[in-house]
């Protein structure tokens, strides 16, 4: 693996994604030079001080010049943002760029509406992310044993699509390819519904009128609502920009939700049962 | 603390909670003798091979017999069986008995109404459940720094619940006292929704038709629905005797999932971050 190299690896946005990918490329020597390009001088400073990048720059031309990877890793709505007004920054020289956002539909196609010249995008998403953030929290083998979705489209090129794959291989992760639209459908139900439920379980304790209600919560409480600390500003666009499965997962929801209250106003013992064992079984056969 | 004791201590189920008592209580050296009670002999005998209890009986005039505290571990439904029906077994001698149930009206009306004679009643639960369950997942320290509610009504005995208090406190645990009812609305918010939103997040991914969507989990999946592997007998009883808070509950969930599927319909992004950002703001206020 590491007679794969980069010579120039950007990466825009140095929190937990960004600032591990920087520390697992350093650590693996897979790439000559890793520089972290962001918005605030603050976040870089932090990413260098913890050794996941070798510099960093606030200006976006100066970052992706002369880069042969550059990975997006802030939030998607400032992937979004950067892939409409950034990429003229790019010179001519044949440039891959590819993704860390945690929604790919959206970002395929804001990028492949944005690609010309010698730009090449490939999408990607590591399944990776916890309620930890920021450049502190970089770990160089976050990705190990780890999935990493790719989303090819026809627009996709085979061979930086190749590039990409080997890319988070090295890094330890094991890579599937998914439609960017199966992509955010499997994903609304795995991930962006379960966080979701972690909100709503902390804001129904929230919402309850007792004094001190932590006296009360158990170690399921903690479990549940442990990722309801993620970052707002992550999580935000991440529902938004997958809206359309996220409320079909809801109308998923709502009918449990309201099978489960007819359950329970009739104290039908059966169809809890019946619920209770079908969860754990299901738990049980996950790997 | 090794001052407080009982010369015989009946446990009836010997589960994760009766068989943490028994090991908690023989490692304090705080009863002379402990003695498990339950209906299945297998159960039993794997507590007395893990040294949760010392001897063992599935019956319960033999267990209970000259017992100066009998405490009700197994399953709501189990307890109220055995409250209807078993306290005829017990002789004329003073007998204390508490119980560690997930919820407690249902168990005080029915204790209350069993009373008679020399039989005493003081209602308790212990949160330190967990998706383990069975005598082998004993912990003699299980109850260290956990907070156990006791549940005093006007017929409870001042000087049984003091009791009932210096023996969880010996056992680590802080004491708090909520009347039954209280008790059971709390719990329904700090307990049983995160348990019921749990098994749903795992019933959603389920009901996904996609091929191993078990590659697609991340770490927050995980987190969310671990504890729906709880044992089914335990939370069916729970949810039914808990179910008008429950469904209470229940009716502040389907309201925010009502505002949240008008906010994703309409984009509004003010309404999504405002909520993530207050659900992070609690769960970083709770100690």
């Amino acid at each position: 693996m590491s007679m794969f190299k980069f010579k120039k690896v950007a990466i825009f946005g140095v929190g937990l994604i960004g600032g591990s990918i920087g520390a697992g490329l350093k650590l693996r020597k897979m790439a000559q030079e890793v520089v972290g390009v962001g918005r605030r001088l603050e976040s870089l400073k932090r990413a260098a001080a913890v050794g996941a990048i070798d510099s960093y720059t606030v200006d976006p031309g100066e970052g992706f010049a002369e880069a042969d990877l550059i990975i997006l890793s802030a939030p998607v709505n400032a992937v979004l943002e950067l892939l409409k007004t950034g990429l003229p920054f790019l010179g001519s020289k044949h440039c891959l760029i590819t993704d860390a956002c945690s929604t790919k539909a959206a970002v395929l196609k804001v990028a492949e509406d944005a690609l010309s010249g010698n730009l090449s995008f490939v999408g990607g998403h590591p399944i990776a992310g916890s309620e930890q953030n920021g450049p502190e929290s970089a770990d160089a083998n976050l990705f190990e044993n780890r999935v990493t979705v790719l989303t090819p489209t026809p627009r996709t090129d085979p061979s930086d699509l190749k590039t990409v794959q080997a890319f988070w291989e090295g890094l330890g992760s094991r890579v599937f390819l998914l439609s960017p639209d199966e992509h955010d459908r499997v994903l609304a139900t795995t991930s962006h519904i379960p966080h979701l439920l972690a909100v709503l379980a902390t804001l129904t304790v929230k919402r309850l009128t007792v004094t001190n209600p932590e006296k009360f919560l158990g170690a399921g409480f903690r479990d549940v609502t442990r990722i309801a600390v993620g970052e707002p500003s992550i999580w935000q666009d991440v529902f938004l920009t997958n809206r359309e499965y996220l409320l079909q997962n809801l109308a998923v929801l709502e009918k449990m939700l309201a099978e489960w209250k007819s359950a329970l106003q009739a104290g039908d013992r059966e169809y809890v049962r019946k619920a209770l064992d079908e969860a754990k079984q299901f738990q049980k056969s996950l790997p």
